[in-house]
Parts: structure tokens; sequence; C-alpha cells
């Protein structure tokens, strides 16, 4: 058990009847309870609710009185069954306008895309009032944070980009700090070198998000660690084995 | 969607500090998510909690007054943090003494594995009173049935026996027969051949479950589907490739 100063508590909520129905078997249960265990804070309930309004918002209700944070996962995208963003509004008590950073973000990456701009599309730059957003390194699309409660995507290389994007938010049992270094190379080749590095620094996660929906290859590697000293050993080794790739592959690294 | 002529519906509780730490990662919210769908069971709410008495208690009481059957995964090994049979008996208000019956199936097999009984073990025995024992084919362990809560395993493996032991108990949204074939030989031999024969039958579940702790090979293979003819079928099939199995490896069928 970890011993915080104070003890961080979580909720989870999955929401999906694609997950109840056994067609998608979930993995995000065991990514939030990964992060959490990292962070120090205690993970201590999870629900899976299907895609019913009034399951949603009971949930949501449940958890974030009792809880220092909740975390939810799945229906913030672009179809009429995702209705997390409705639910969350209404559970707050609040109206669910479109956030205008949040349709630049994606139309932002619409452009680059060349994907056109629908109103199904624009349902996910729809954020509840007084809601922060929560980047989406991946495919654009924000989650955001309202209160205690933290909705992200259900994909789960999206939710694991986004809990990533939220760590330096939270307030957990000890500070963990991170790295990010960008590649232009794919996951397929820097999957055998990091590994070697992930074993090399056990006590530094580190994590790769490729980010899709781009002309160009884009992976975030994140190493994040409470240990400062070894987070920067392991990012200096990290780095000279990006930057060694790239050279092989006579591809330029990115701009930062 | 299914359309049984009642709506039959379920919720889960998965049971164990390890899910939320992210030191196990749970598989069994996906089989019983599948389970309940092949019966045509309106899976709708799952809840992971934590190996506290309150947690599960309330949990319990929260679902079994919801839904039609409450499935439970987890905590009624043999150390001192398996509590669940503890927190049914409490949920239900009833007396959790040692189950003379499902002393004797233990006390069977540990007779044949030549395992020491201790008190330890011997808390695999309780079971809240008024429960009807659910077989464990695998370790023998049972589960148990009080109400409409049914309490299994942790262990995916005999998770998923049980749910088979379970599954002419229970009312679906369509009928759902099974046939069960016993083999001597083990999944890596038997594995090709049943997959192929999977491929073959679709519309029939077969489901491979190994035996532990005997001192022979044990497997047992479950068919299970709602149409009677293909059923008759597909065990034919699978009758055929066991016995021709068999003789190749020189080994006799178990006696049904």
């Amino acid at each position: 058990m970890t011993q915080p100063e104070t003890r961080v508590t979580a909720g989870m909520i999955v929401i999906g009847d694609e997950i109840l129905s056994g067609r998608t078997k979930d993995v995000n249960i065991g990514a939030v309870a990964d992060f959490c265990t990292d962070l120090g804070i205690d993970l201590t309930e999870v629900r899976v609710v299907s895609d019913e309004m009034d399951h949603i918002v009971e949930a949501v209700n449940a958890l974030r009185s009792r809880y220092t944070y909740v975390f939810t996962s799945g229906g913030i995208g672009p179809t009429h069954d995702d209705i997390t963003a409705d639910a969350i509004a209404q559970a707050f008590g609040v109206a669910l306008p479109i956030n205008a950073q949040a349709r630049a973000m994606l139309e932002a990456r619409w452009q680059q895309t060349g994907t056109e701009v629908n109103e199904a599309r624009l349902r996910m730059a729809r954020i509840p009032e007084g809601a922060d957003l929560i980047v989406n390194s991946v495919s654009a699309a924000p989650g955001f944070r309202i209160g205690n409660v933290h909705v992200m995507a259900g994909v789960p290389v999206i939710m694991r980009a986004m809990l990533e994007a939220l760590a330096p938010t939270l307030q957990g049992g000890k500070k963990v700090s991170s790295v990010s270094i960008k590649c232009a190379v794919g996951e397929g080749t820097l999957g055998g070198p990091l590994a070697a590095l992930q074993a090399e620094f056990p006590d530094v996660k580190m994590g790769s998000y490729p980010q899709m929906g781009r002309d160009k290859v884009m992976v975030e590697l994140v190493l994040r660690s409470s240990d400062e000293a070894r987070l920067a050993q392991a990012s200096a080794a990290v780095r000279a084995m990006v930057v060694d790739i790239h050279q092989k592959a006579g591809v330029a690294l990115p701009q930062e």
C-alpha cells in the first residue's frame, strides 16, 4: 500500500453498451488502475454502465461525491449513441454549447487531414459550460474536466494519451514529473529500443502514443517518474535512441 | 438488441484490490458479458470493488434489488483477504457455517491430490446458510447461489467453468442447451481441431476447461447452443474428433 500524506481516491466509470455486450473487451480499467497506482491515487471503485442517460448521470453523481477524482471513458465520439457529454452536463446541471476552443482544435486537425466538417463531427466540440479541455494528441477531439470529473475517450490509445495530458493537473500521493519526446518514425521501429530502455529504467514509466489521422507519422513518447534524477537520465537515453533511429531512417526529427 | 419475451437483466460485481491496483487485469467482465449475451440476458451494470466488507455488501444489496441476476467474481479463496462469502452472508443477514457438501467436495479432491486439510483451506467450505453450491470442475472449491446472487471464483478459468455449471439454472431470453465432453488429453492437443470445429459451427459456442490439481490430465469441453439440432451435429463432430485424438495418443477415453 502507498502511504500518501493525505489519502487521494478515485472512482472510474466505463461507459458503453459494447463492453456490457462483450463485443469489446475493456482494457481501460487496467490502464486507469496502473495510472492511479503510479500517482499514488487509490482507485476505489469502477462502474461499467450502458449508453443510457439515467445510468450515466446516476453513476457520475454517486462517484463524484465520494472520491477525490472521477475518470470516465467512452461515449464522446461523433455518433448519436455518444451521450457522455450530455449526461455530464445533466449531472452538473449546466448547458452543453459548442466550445470555441474545442471547435478550433478539431477544425485545425480536419483542415490538415482534409476531413469534412459536419454536424456529427461537431458534436465532439460540445463541452459542458465551465469545463476545461483535456488535450487529445492522438485524434484532436478533446476530453474535458468539470469539477472533479475527467471525461475521456473510450479508444484505449486516446484514453491513455488523455491520462498523460491530465497527470500534471492531479494531486497524487507523490509528485510525478513527465517528459514528452516527439518522433517522426513509427511505433514498430521505436518499439524494440524503447522496450530495452524501459527494462533499463523500470522506475520510469515509458508510454508511446501514436497520433492518428495525420498525413505524416507522429508518435509521442511520454516518460514519467517521481524521481527527477532518474527521469532526467532516462529522458537523455530515450532522446539519444530517438535521434539515432531518425538518423538511420533518414528522417528529420520533428519540431518540439 | 435481443428481443426476449420478458427482459432478463444482470449486474456483475468484480471483487478484488488487485484489479483496482492494476496488478491483475480483469478478463471476467468480458467473459460474463459474452455469457449473458449468449443466453439473451441483458448485462446492465458492472461494479469493481475493493476487498472491503462495506463496499462488497453495498454493491451486492444495490444490484440484487435491481437486476434479475447478480454475478460476482473474486474473493472466495483460502486467504484472509478472501471475504466475499462473509460479505454475502452479511448482505443477506444469514450465518456462514462450514457446509458439509462443500467440505466433502474439497476433501475428495484433497485426498486425490494429497493436499493437507488446514484451517485456511476449510475457509473455502464456508457457505452462507440457504445457499446452493455451484460446482467447480477445475479446482473443486465451490461457488454458491443465494437468492439471485451467484458467487464465483476470480481465477478466469474457474469462473468460466462455474458459468457453464450455472447456465442450465438461468432463465435467459432464449433457451440454451449444453453438452459436456470429457477428455484425457491436454488443451494443447485439443486446441487446433477444436478451433477448426468452432469455425465450422460458429452458432455453437465451444468452451474448454482444464481441470487443475489432479494427477491425470482432464479437460472438459462444453458446447452450448439455442439450436438443438445444430448442437447435436456439433457434439457428434466434437466427439468424433475427441475419440480420434485419444486413439492417436494411445490414451483411454475418460468415463463420462
